[in-house]
């Protein structure tokens, strides 16, 4: 039968600059918003929504996928697509303190945890900070983000508008216009050749040995050769050291592969060697994993004397060496690897476009001895055979476009600019960093209280903020707070940041 | 110092019709081939040559990367790069006996395994046996392709000519025009929102209840989505059922994961249901993997009755059941899937875009009940985070164009007719399948002897067979080969078929 309420909606404009799926989901907000519908009525189906428009079923389906991402439906099982309380403005829940916006913020868990907070990381990356993509998370009428109704204050990736859509549209169209039959097959096991040789000669250019045959694989992001290097390298019950803080996403994988994991405090110069040591010898560990450039979240980078002293232990001690240089491109130039004084010996080396280009494309690349790449590279085939050729390909047309290099060092001025702009900001609130960190996107800043009670309290206010707690490997409370250097340019985010710590 | 031999080369010419790589690489064979030079020459450096030729170091790099894949240079780990001994024609090795090429076809290892054949197969993946793709293969001249040198008699893609790169590459600029902004972020954990919505419509339309919100999750392949499936509902010791013969590479990753494998017979209607039942009651199985429409590599579907039984199984001894449904859409149509029956209760069902549309894109779905995608999800987190929008957006605007139908139509078309001159070829050869298969790319042809010697004798002609022993869990000796029925259309292939079989 048909729904009576499918006269509602308005067929949309064919001749309009906004594609169909836009138009339909604008003029559903407004229809939602206007016609009053109680929190659970049924929309009309996509087959008769399709009719009534006169668009493909795919439209209406896409139309109704945004909505439900935005809230305003909710699609349930073989019973169609209902109007959800959230799109009617009520009491409950926390209130967007947004101007203009009915939307509530969603619910926060009792205690922040890494799944809420990647969860909801993940629905806002890249809309980190600024005020103009702060509006478009506030307003119903961006279609194609999924957010979650926070202001992101702690985004582990740069604002939209820091990196360059276009240069990545460009080449993607480039490459729609050269041949595509070898992405017909499955392409190589060890990712596209062009684009390992591009690494080859990056890694080279940094005292890397590597050789795009010989010791190089790509892989999905730097997380999945975190991955693949754990399942090759540990067994459960193994030991593994990291750094504390450290990059939260790690401690959970290691959590998963039933490893035990022993956190080694990191200093500006690197990790404190007499604990690693200690820990070494008590425990053996298999595995270090270490940011050695631009740490994640200090954004200090590892000194000569540490670098040494840490090989000298991996050597001694027979452990390999994780060094993930995802943050690397953010130095200015000169910081040390631990991959350039080893030789790819027993340091494994991986890093990739996630922070400079786009985290969407899921293109890295990991270089390590010969043997260990040709192991993990059957893993690589055996838990998923090759990594999409498409991206890899789009990566490298942006690299040897020459584009690349120029691109990076905009990325790096406008990141240290902000850095130093928010250093200021927080001097003027009386809080500073011993010694200033010289390179990267994050300020991790000791608040001088409980940083769980701050993120809380933030989140309140609907800035998102990630605690340090999170960064400990043992999840131990902690003052500090990794910033995101854009935060100060977000005049509202500024605002609530100001009056939590004043 | 300048290396002499860089004079011996020319500078490309600019107003080409090729690109400055497809020159260079052209340009430096004619000159190995014409220059007599002894294998480990050294080549002049990236830097040098790019000077000399007017280029940039990329795409010198680009050029003797290609020259290596085509095993024409060696590049030694910071050493360069060298003449190879495989570029001078030379007595050692398998020749080559395609007329016009100095090339060997690489060394075979004494017993043929999965890993040997899986690397040449993907090395030679959709080059599937077309004499024109033959040629390509065959050539030096055919930049940014990895050759074996073999010709793929097996090969699990179809062959380029029936694919539609031109579909792919016009998708791919559509999205290139698109806005690119979302790529710049992390996409979402379940996958780009409009492609799930879409596999959700597919997938009802098979009578399985899908939604693109609670039990839907993008992959990378089917592959990737049997990695997670095995990490998260199996451990080490447990046993796995799977079906004999069923897809080698299934085999290495329960190995790999250290289940204990149980073959089940597969017959025309299905697995063996007396043995099926005699195993899981002895075994206790956590898992079945089958594939119910176009068995690879019977190409066999499983009849109503086998359905039931299966599913009746696996209730009474609790145990999850992977459909694989990687060659479904080559049925012409009402195949029976488990996942219907089953409304998504015990019952996981996977698919993909690598038999219809390119292999090398990685898109894929799975489906399964809800509270498993919840843990499939965050194992997908931990493990990779997202998997990359780019190639979820070409496909879905393949999919939103109206044109995906069509196309899938036309391949399956194309599939059957192959098929059936095959199996006429076949006949008039003495051999015969019983019921012939109505669906799928495959023939699983017993050849009335040892398929190892068999597919040895062939790979020493140039053609690249799998043999029904790697089919096999046990690796047992076996008298079947899977050909591709794109096997007849090449001429060159299929007369290796009438000599060694006749």
């Amino acid at each position: 039968m048909k729904s009576l309420l499918v006269d509602a909606f308005e067929p949309p404009q064919r001749d309009s600059d906004r594609t169909l799926t836009e138009q339909i989901v604008a003029m559903m907000i407004h229809r939602l918003r206007t016609l009053g519908l109680r929190p659970g009525s049924r929309l009309p189906s996509i087959r008769a929504m399709a009719q009534h428009l006169g668009v493909s079923r795919f439209t209406v389906i896409e139309a109704y996928e945004q909505l439900v991402t935005q809230g305003w439906l909710q699609a349930r099982q073989g019973a169609g697509y209902f109007v959800c309380s959230r799109a009617v403005p009520s009491d409950q829940g926390v209130l967007d303190p947004r101007a203009g916006s009915h939307r509530l913020v969603p619910d926060m868990p009792q205690q922040l945890n890494v799944a809420w907070l990647l969860n909801n990381t993940l629905r806002d990356v890249g809309s980190g900070g600024l005020s103009a993509s702060c509006q478009t998370v506030c307003t119903h009428h961006t279609p194609r983000t999924e957010s979650s109704g926070f202001v992101p204050g702690s985004s582990a990736l740069l604002p939209h508008q820091w990196l360059d859509a276009d240069l990545l549209a460009a080449a993607m169209r480039s490459v729609g216009r050269s041949s595509c039959t070898s992405v017909l097959g499955y392409g190589q096991p060890q990712g596209y050749a062009p684009l390992r040789a591009s690494m080859a000669a990056h890694l080279q250019s940094l005292g890397i040995p590597a050789d795009p045959q010989r010791n190089l694989l790509l892989t999905s992001g730097v997380t999945h050769a975190v991955d693949l290097v754990l399942r090759v390298l540990t067994s459960p019950g193994d030991a593994v050291l990291v750094e504390d803080p450290a990059w939260f996403l790690v401690f959970g994988r290691l959590a998963a592969a039933g490893v035990r994991v022993l956190g080694v405090p990191r200093t500006p110069e690197g990790p404190d060697l007499q604990v690693l040591e200690n820990l070494a010898r008590l425990h053996r560990p298999r595995l270090f994993i270490i940011n050695s450039a631009v740490h994640n979240p200090t954004g200090h980078s590892l000194s000569a004397r540490s670098a040494y002293a840490v090989l000298k232990l991996a050597e001694e001690l027979d452990f390999h060496v994780f060094e993930d240089d995802t943050y690397g491109e953010l130095h200015p130039g000169g910081a040390i690897r631990l991959a350039a004084l080893d030789g790819l010996q027993r340091v494994l080396h991986a890093g990739g476009f996630s922070k400079t280009l786009a985290a969407g494309m899921r293109v890295a690349y990991m270089a390590a001895a010969p043997e260990l790449i040709a192991n993990l590279t059957d893993l690589k085939l055996l838990s998923g055979l090759t990594t999409p050729e498409l991206p890899e390909r789009v990566i490298q047309q942006i690299l040897s476009s020459g584009q690349y290099h120029r691109h990076v060092q905009r990325v790096r001025s406008q990141v240290d600019a902000a850095r130093h702009e928010c250093l200021r900001r927080f001097a003027a609130l009386g809080l500073r960093i011993e010694p200033e960190p010289v390179a990267g996107m994050f300020l991790w800043m000791d608040c001088q209280q409980d940083s769980e009670q701050l993120a809380r309290r933030a989140a309140a206010e609907g800035l998102l903020l990630a605690p340090g707690s999170l960064f400990s490997p043992a999840q131990a409370p902690d003052s500090h707070i990794r910033f995101s250097v854009a935060i100060a340019q977000n005049p509202q985010a500024w605002a609530v940041v100001e009056r939590l710590l004043r």
